[in-house]
This record gives C-alpha cells, structure tokens and sequence, in this order.
C-alpha cells in the first residue's frame, strides 16, 4: 500500500503520544474545548453519527495554561434551532445513557522546529462519545460544549430534502486522483482528431452535466483519498487518513466517532445491493470507506474485516456485506501477518456465502446469482498498460491471490469488473423476493489513475484513465441492454487531484542525439512546436470494438509532461516498457528517508531534474484543484456547477430518497 | 509585449522564406493541395470567410517528388451534400470573378535536427484567394482541390441554428490563461472557510451551468492567446498566433484568410454595439483579436488600426469601430515607431468621434452617452496586487500613457473599466434611435492572469483572477440595477491554461532558518501539514465592500504552488513585494536565447531548482487542460458538459441570432 503521509513518530514515554502534527492540535478543533463532528457539519435526516467531545488541557507548549488537569465535569447540550424541545443535555436529547468519561494524554509538534528539536506540546484529556446517534429534523441545531468556564459551539446543518426515491440504481465511478487536465491529455492520446475537430470522443464527454467538487479536508487544504471517500459516502469532510469517521486524539485507532456511510444507509433503508470495485487493493481507502470507520487506513486487515462483519466492536448499524467486491489485495486475504488476526478471509467469505474468483477467467463463469468476492492479485491490479500492451510485465510478480508466489497472470479489467458486478447486482436484486425496495449501488474505482501519478508514470496513469472511460462507455451499454439505463443515477468523480498538464512534445530522437544535459532540454516543443499527437495517428495496437487507446506508445513525439511539484528525477519522457516507473531511489550511505533521482530511471537519454517536494517523499504528492463531476441519469441535475465533494453525497442520498425524519414518510415509487 | 513563440527565422535568400515551423510544411495541410478553411471546418450560415488555396511543390526534403513547379492549371468546386445545385467551380459557387493564380515560395523546417544545420525544405507554391464570401444553408459542403491529378477535399459544415435572437446583451469575460486549479486556488486565498465549510463562495462558483472547453489548435495540440482568440471569436481554430484568420505560406501577413468575427457579425447583422475591455495592452491577441485579421500578433501597430478602421486592404465586413475600448498599450496610440504608421491614434480615435481619456479619474467623468477610448499606460496595465497592495510599484514605471514617461499611478481595475463600460454600452444602445435592433456584446479581459502565469508570479495571478471574479459579482450587480440581468448572457472561461496546481504550505521561517538548499525543501508541508489558508485569516488589508481578496499576503505559512513545466528558477515561494518577478535572466557571457534562474530572484532564503522547458524560454508556457466555462442567463444551457472552444462562438451567435440563410427569416423578438 501506498503510504501517503510522513510516518507518525512514536514516543516510548510515560503518556501515550498517538498524534504528531505538525500546526494543529487537533483537527477542526481551534479551541481547547473539541466538539466532533464540527462546526458547520452537515447530515443527512436519519444517518446515524457519534459524538466525540474533548476537552484539552495543555501541559506544555504555546497553549500551556499552568492547569494541566482537564475539566471533567464538562457539560455537552443539544438545541433545535427554533425548535420545541429546548436546551437539553445530548443524553436526554438522544434518550441515550450518560457515557462514561475517558481520560488520555497525547502530544503534537507545533511545527518543524519543534519537530526537529523532538519536542511535542503535551495535551491531557477528558472525554466522552455518544455512540449511534441521529438528528430527525430538517434545520439548524446547536451544540454546546461548557468547561473550565468557557464555551465551544458547534452549528450543525440536518439539511432539508424530499424523502422521495428517484433512482432505482446508483452507478458511481471514481477515477482516483483524475483532474480535468488528465481528462484532456488522454483524450490527446486516445482519440483521433482531424484539423483541430476530434473525431471520437470520451464517454464522459458526452454526460450532460459537468460539475466541480471542491476536495479541501476539514482541518488542512489538502485530502488524502481516505478523507475524501469519507466526504463523498458520508456526507462529512474529516482528516488525512481518517476512514468514515473524524479522527479524535484517543490512543485507540477504532474509537473515533464514526458516520453512517451511504452504503450502510442504503442498507439499513431498503436492504440495498452494494458493489465494490476496484483496481487496487481492496483494503485501499477509497474501496474500504463504504464499510470501514477508523481514523487510520493503514489498518488494512480490518479494513476488509469491516467489508462483511461491519463495526462489531461499537455499537452499530446493521451490515450483511457487499453483494459483490473485486479487486487486488490478497495479502488481507489468505492467512498471515496481514489478514485481520491472522484469519483466512477466502474462508470468511466464502462461509458467508459468497463464491470466491481468483481469475478473470472464473470470474466469467460466477453465477449471477451469487454473491461473489473476486481477488485478483496481491496488492494492488496490474495497470491497463502492462495487461494490455506490455504483458511481459504481467510475469515474475509473485502476486498470485493464492499467496502462492506464482504470477497473476489472468487478472480482469475494471471494465470485465465492472460488468459483471452490473450483471450479478441486477441479477440479485431483481431476484430479491424478500424485499420490497430493489435496486444496488456500485462504486467502481479505477485506482490506479493514482497511483501511477504518485510514480510520475503518466502512461501508465493516462491507459487506466482511458480504461476507466471505456468501462463507463460499457457500462452505459450494458444497462442499456438490461433496460436499466433510464433507472440509473451514473455519476463520475474524482477524490483528489494531482498536479499534472501537459504542456507540448518532445523529440526523443533529438534528446537521445544531445549529450548536454541542458541542451537535451531543446527537444522539447511548445506552442506551434507542440504538433500533433503521434500516438494515435500510427501504429498497430487493436483493441476491443470501439474502444479507444493509444495505438502506438513510443512515438518520436512523446507528450512533455509533468506535475507541478515533484520529487527528484530523471526525464526522458518515454514510456516505461519494463513496468511502473521508480522515479526515486534511497541512495546508499544516505539516511533511509532522503530520496534522489533513480538513476535507473529516464534512461536512456535522460536529464536530471532537481524536485521542489521535501527529500522524505519518495514520489509526488496530492494537489488542491477542484475535480470534474459528471452525472447522467435520474436526478442529474442536482451536480452541475461549483460544490463541495460531500455535495456528491447529499445529492445521491437525495436521489435514493434515504433521508429519514421523525414526521417524514420515506417514500419508494421505485422499489415496488 | 510578451512574444510567445520562437522567434521566425528569416532567411536572406532569393526565395522569400515566411515561415519556418518544426514539423509542419503548413498547418492543416496535410497533402500538397491545401484548402483553408480546411477540411473538419464549421461555419455559421452567412459568416463571411476568405478562401486561400495552396498548391505545393517540394524542391527538397523527404517530401520532394522532383519537380519543383506547382501546378498553376488546378481546379477548385463546391458542392452542397444533398443539395441541388451540383457541383460548381467556386467563383460560380460565390458569383465572383476567378481570382488571379498568385506564386511564392516558403522554407520550413522538417525537425530540430534540419533547424541545427540551417537546411529548411523549400516548397514552391501557386496560390488562389476568394474574397468575402459565405454559404448560406445549413448542411454539408464538400470542397475539392484537383491539381497534378491529385485530390484534396475539405468537409464544411454549416450549422443549422434557430435565426432567433434570444439575448439582448452578452457579456463575455476572459480569464486570460485561467484554469481550474487557479480558480480553486484563488478560492482558498480569498475566502473564508470553518472546517471545510466556505463562509463565502467566488460569483463563478454560483452560475448554474458549467463546462469544459478544449483549447487545441487546428494544426497543434497547443495554443496561444491568438489562436484561442479567434476560435472563441470566430468559431474557427487556427495556427499559434493567427487572429482573426488562417495561417496562409504567403509572403504577406496581412492576405491570410479572414474570418467574419463575433463583433463584425453582430454589427453587421444588427448594428449592435460593442466594448472591448482588457487589463492588456489593447494590441495583445484577446483585445485585438475581435477586429483583426493577420497571421500574426506581433502586428500590434495593425491590431489598434483595426479596432477602428477594420481590414480596408481587402474588401472586408462594415466595421464602425467600438463604442468602448478600455485597456493598456499607449505605445500604439502616441505617435511614434510602435503605432501604425507613425500616426497618433489618439487623434484618429478622437476624430472618429470618441472621448480620449488617460486615467481612471477621468474615465469616470465620461458622458455614458459617448464612445470612449481609454488608455491608462503604456504596455500592459499594472497587476491588482500592486494598485491595491504595493502602491509604490506604480512609482517609477514611466509609462504614463501620453507618453511622457511620468508614471500611471491612476489606473482603473478590470471592475472600473468593465463598469463604466457596461454604463456607456447600455445608455448608448438605449438612445440609439437608428437601429431598431439594440442591444450589446462586451469583451472583458483578465489579461494578467496569463501573464503572471508565464512569470511564475502565481501571487499576481491569483490577485488578478480574484479582481476578476470580483468584477463578474459588480457586474452581475451592475446589470441587475440597469434592468438588464434577466436579457444578458453572461459567459466566463478562458482561452487556454498553465499548468498549475497548489499541492500544500511552506514554513517560509523555517526555510529561511536552512543553511541547505535541499533540507529548504523540508519546510514544505503536505497532505495533513499543509494546514490551512494564511491569507484571509489574519492580516488588515480590507477593500471594497464584499469583495474578496486575502488580507494577508505575507503569511509564514504560505502556498506551496508551481506549474507542471518552468524555466530554471529560485523559489523562496514568498510574494515579490518589488513588483512583478523576472524568474530568469540572460548569464552574461552566454548565448542571448540561453536562460538560467535571476540570482536576485526567490530572495532571500529561497533554493535553485532546474527547469525542464527548452533553455531558450525565459519564462513559463501554456498547458493542454480543457478550461471551464461558467455560463448565466438566455441560452446558459447550451454551454453545459464538455464542448470545443469554439462552439463558445457558435452557442453566443446562437444566441444572438446570427445565423442567417438564404431563405430563413432573421427574428430579433429581443431588439425591437
């Protein structure tokens, strides 16, 4: 798995230091008294939430008081806005017990300097968490934390909307880390154009609504894909790393508040068909935060545990697993040091009814009828690029599902994934006698958009990007087939950013010809030298009927491309034939965390370039830009123009029609 | 001005070489007979359009056949697909006399390696132009060139369009260079945020439709502001640095084939009144390319005698001239080497009946019932950042726009002029009792935006795409206080981007604090330590009322940001308090072309990072990115999803009602 954030340092000393940020103490919490979820948290009517609430008493550092015993005898009350009810403590407003209170100490740097020297500000704590609670009026409540004397409000917003279901099916596709511009460079290498008009186009170029999803978290501008799924199938923006919770500051990686995720309302609701697929490892961020609720996604064992026994050590909703889930990761899966207490999850799976897929091959053969769970590789999938083009790449791996150490050689796409999760989800729930509300949601991820950007492999990214479209242009073919297009809400999106255009060409040619490094920077195009793009006009790569890829990827005119910030590095801007590109290598003699250039990489021809990113990154990193929505179907509407990604949420939940008041009643037309 | 492109070789040899490209003889000619508009063009019914064809013969290089004489006998026919009246020759077609055979010849270079030894391929040409002409119904046409017994056809397409005027106004503002990315970022500098909850949002934010347009050219897949101009205006994409026409091999820069631009079709069609708005110099392509007609930008004596005078060295559209036109560029206007030959433009634009006003003191003192020229300094106009922060960067400038060499310390913003434009256009197309058709099209140009992109100064930018977002929310005012908002479209987008993105914070203290130009690197913060936004959370700075811009620019923690491509350069990542940066410099010693980081930029404690642009650029480039469109009022639905950049032109001529055929009725239910 990637590991996208620096290491969080651990301390051996008397309190248990879990937390090392660097600027905050605790995120989304500027005071010392810590409401979670936040000010300005919206929900939606019915979905269930804990309350985690704080109260800080630094013992050191800018913020030290002289007192460092927290309040323990702090008062939390809820408030409708307008409402009849009153001022009332959260247990009588919940009608839950008063918990207990929880006592910790944690420590954090206030920046680098701190960092360096290794001193952290120590935090004690008092706490409480009110488990599975919900808010089942439309409108403004407030929240108010009172200790030491002093007050912390939260205004929490249960948003208003009909109770109305609009869409039988929800078909969701995250392109992870997909910008607009990746859109554009794909498009450039993937689809013939003639004087300036292109002759084919992206499937979703042809969606009829386009919007924009801001990405920010809740306590820094940047998001990681764990922080981000969280805002996308919760409704509710939390921290890096956090998966379907806030993270608070607790020793217990599993005790953070968590928050009912769209696939858990969907269940609890209609008993919904879910489907998960992915590219990469199933316990990867973006596929395990439809189950998972800890403020850590390195947890990957539990990650799939979470997949099929939900959150069984706090009191949760009801949760009976997936209908289907593909993908890579296998390492969580057969028994080891990385499956969750060491347990055989093909036997956990399989005891739970589903089949169990190791091959495209059999994969093809499952029964629609079945649950199924389909693990393809170790780690995560191989890439478009080398299961297509350069096959090779496919062989001495040792990534068999099995954890046999052979090669997985038979791996599916995200489109063979993808359709057959449509078949098996429309399958089950047509047959579905037990319930009255049909219908299934499908996430599929193409994940490795991502992660080839992280390696600054943008061949590799920009084939899975071109293979995410083609499964979205099979998909839609697919439903069209099953009849269900008209009753499926399609929408495609992106978790984050990275920040990477294009920006001309370069003559390989001429760069291999120069022995300066500076002058091998002269073959490189712009504007009027940019040309046309030569990987699509020759060559003789086929690929399936209508399917739109690059028919040549090592033309003299490669794209000039590149990320906004980078690591260090060597460029000769060609394709990488002999598998995903290493742009950094730990240089020997050197400390463990310093990276430079590989030397291995960019040849031959090459040039060094120094990177901007700090020397402990060993590849790129996320970036702020909004990322396209595109939406088509019932209630499509609803995601065009500028909002924010916990929008595409709200906006789903709203089409399924899963908000739930005290007075409303939920309305199915679609189910029945 | 900022030249963009490699400068043109000139050769002094017998033949008259006009162009020499990298990799192609001529944009979109593919063959040897060459049709322009070329093959793929659509065009409006009744847009008047030159006709240049070309016949090549290759004396040298891989395309040489051994006869170096251009066939002068080759035949040139229309047809309509599916029509009835076959297939003519073209002047038949058009009902014109046959133009003269017209001879030259060009040199270009095939790649990078023939550029290095001087040796261009030399093609001689026989050449025809028809002038002036139109088609005028909807459908296909098929155009044939037969010469040497060879073939070139050209597919036109004219779009069928309702002849119905559904806007009265149409207000079209241009982020010059503005993307996506930079929008997000402008956000998170300008406006406030709680735990991931915007307390305010940019007025682009709040239009209900949006979309993607692509940027490519017809003959690369990179763009300039030229090209861009004259898709956007005309509807056609051509050739880096073209306005207003194809890119013709032609001695002449000034007999390339023209195309009928927005502004001429309006004023033709309806007698419709005009602004022109820009932060430019008014000469620079997105101002100049409304009116102009040459291959080539640099003409910018040419582009300010067109504002007025239009194209009078061919039989060219009525053209009256602007009401307004507001911008920088005096260099152009007083008498001198730099206007038009020799003239004073201020006296020219004075005797054609306009108010002349040099600063914005005066411009607001104008009679709104006038036509008014404004010119508030020479060259470019100064960046909001230095008229509302650091004030005395307008000192010591000499570049007063009498040309006195005192300093324009008095110059409207983009919102001054875009208002008091909005004034004057209103109250002139009110009183304006000749025509029945009122009614106005405004250019606004955020020009600098752009420009700050191509110096690295994303602080300038930024404050530049920030004052025109707060020009569009005046507008918006503006136009509601006028009565006007519900009969004006109002279209926001760009010409093209730059690869830019934010990907976290510095710690500007801690990295002044490292002696080690790679531990500086380590003050940069990422993912969970990029924090929050600086800007608009602290600081003094207030402006207007509503408007936003952030109140600090000299935060510790500031914006780790950079484009996907650079010059060599010096980050400190700090805001260039002394005016606009200057990344790089020419090394005395060195080759003139050759560029390397400014030493007295990124000061102090900033570090030195190589770039990957070609090492004779001295500044940074466009980028590939499709670029958002943000669209309000009539007809706002057409610009929704992802389209090419110029069905911008087509959706407003749409909206106008411009389209006119042969046997459709004109309907301006709007303008009577």
């Amino acid at each position: 798995m990637v590991v996208l954030s620096k290491p969080i340092a651990a301390f051996a000393v008397f309190i248990s230091l879990v937390s090392a940020q660097s600027f905050q103490r605790l995120g989304a919490c500027p005071d010392l008294g810590c409401i979670l979820p936040p000010d300005q948290a919206d929900f939606l009517a019915g979905q269930r939430f804990d309350i985690r609430l704080e109260v800080h008493a630094p013992v050191n550092g800018s913020e030290a008081t002289g007192n460092p015993n927290p309040d323990e005898k702090f008062e939390f009350t809820i408030e409708r806005v307008g409402g009849h009810r009153g001022i009332l403590s959260a247990s009588k407003w919940f009608k839950i017990a008063e918990p207990k209170i929880e006592k910790w100490s944690f420590g954090w740097f206030e920046d680098y300097f701190a960092r360096d020297a290794g001193k952290p500000s120590i935090v004690n704590v008092a706490s409480k968490a009110y488990r599975k609670v919900y808010l089942d009026e439309a409108g403004e409540y407030k929240a108010t934390l009172k200790y030491d004397g002093k007050t912390t409000t939260a205004i929490w917003t249960v948003r208003k909307m009909e109770e109305v279901r609009k869409t039988r099916n929800i078909l969701f596709f995250i392109g992870d880390g997909m910008t607009t511009n990746m859109i554009t460079a794909a498009r450039l290498i993937g689809h013939k154009s003639k004087n300036g008009k292109y002759l084919s186009k992206m499937a979703m170029d042809s969606f009829p609504v386009l919007g924009h999803a801001m990405t920010h978290s809740v306590d820094t501008f940047m998001t990681d894909s764990a922080n981000s799924a969280t805002a996308l199938y919760t409704g509710h923006k939390t921290t890096v790393n956090a998966l379907g919770s806030y993270s608070d500051s607790s020793p217990s990686l599993f005790d953070d508040p968590k928050i009912e995720s769209i696939v858990e309302l969907f269940y609890r609701v209609y008993r919904g068909h879910v489907g998960i697929v992915s590219t990469a490892a199933v316990a990867d961020a973006t596929p395990a935060g439809l189950t998972a609720h800890t403020r850590d996604r390195n947890q990957a064992g539990y990650c799939v545990d979470s997949f099929i026994h939900g959150t069984p050590n706090y009191t949760w909703v009801d949760w009976d697993g997936p209908d289907v889930l593909f993908g890579g990761g296998a390492e969580q899966f057969y028994p080891g040091s990385r499956s969750y207490q060491g347990k055989d999850y093909y036997k956990e799976f399989s005891n739970a009814g589903y089949g169990v897929y190791l091959n495209n091959t059999s994969l093809q053969t499952a029964p629609n009828t079945e649950r199924a769970l389909g693990i393809f590789s170790v780690s995560h999938m191989s890439k478009w690029l080398d299961r297509n083009v350069w096959k090779e790449n496919l062989e001495k791996q040792g990534n068999h599902p099995s954890g046999n150490r052979g090669d997985a050689t038979d791996q599916p796409g995200l489109k063979e994934m993808t359709l057959k999760a449509i078949d098996i989800l429309h399958t089950r729930s047509k047959a579905d006698k037990r319930h009255s509300s049909q219908g299934w949601f499908l996430m599929s991820e193409a994940a490795s958009i991502d992660k080839m950007m992280h390696l600054l492999d943008y061949d590799r990214a920009l084939g899975d990007l071109l293979e995410l479209d083609d499964t979205i242009k099979a998909s839609i073919e697919k439903l069209k087939s099953l009849g269900e297009l008209s009753k499926t809400l399609i929408v495609v999106t992106a978790d984050h950013g990275h920040g990477f255009d294009v920006m001309g060409s370069v003559d390989t040619k001429y760069m291999d010809a120069q022995q300066d490094q500076r002058k091998k920077r002269n073959a490189i195009g712009v504007y009027e030298q940019s040309g046309l793009s030569e990987y699509i006009n020759t060559g003789d790569l086929t690929y399936s009927e209508g399917s739109h890829f690059p028919t040549n990827w090592t033309p003299r005119y490669a794209l000039f491309a590149g990320t906004a910030a980078s690591t260090d590095r060597r460029e000769n801007y060609r394709v990488h034939e002999h598998g995903p590109r290493l742009p950094t290598t730990n240089t020997p003699g050197r400390a463990s965390n310093d990276y430079y250039a590989n030397a291995n990489d960019g040849q031959p021809g090459g040039f060094v370039v120094n990177g901007t990113l700090p020397t402990d990154q060993s590849q790129g990193v996320h970036s702020l830009t909004d990322v396209p929505v595109f939406a088509m179907g019932p209630c499509q509407e609803l995601f065009g123009g500028v909002q924010n990604n916990i929008d595409i949420f709200f906006n789903m939940a709203n089409c399924l029609g899963l908000s739930r008041t005290a007075h409303g009643k939920g309305q199915d037309p679609i189910g029945n």
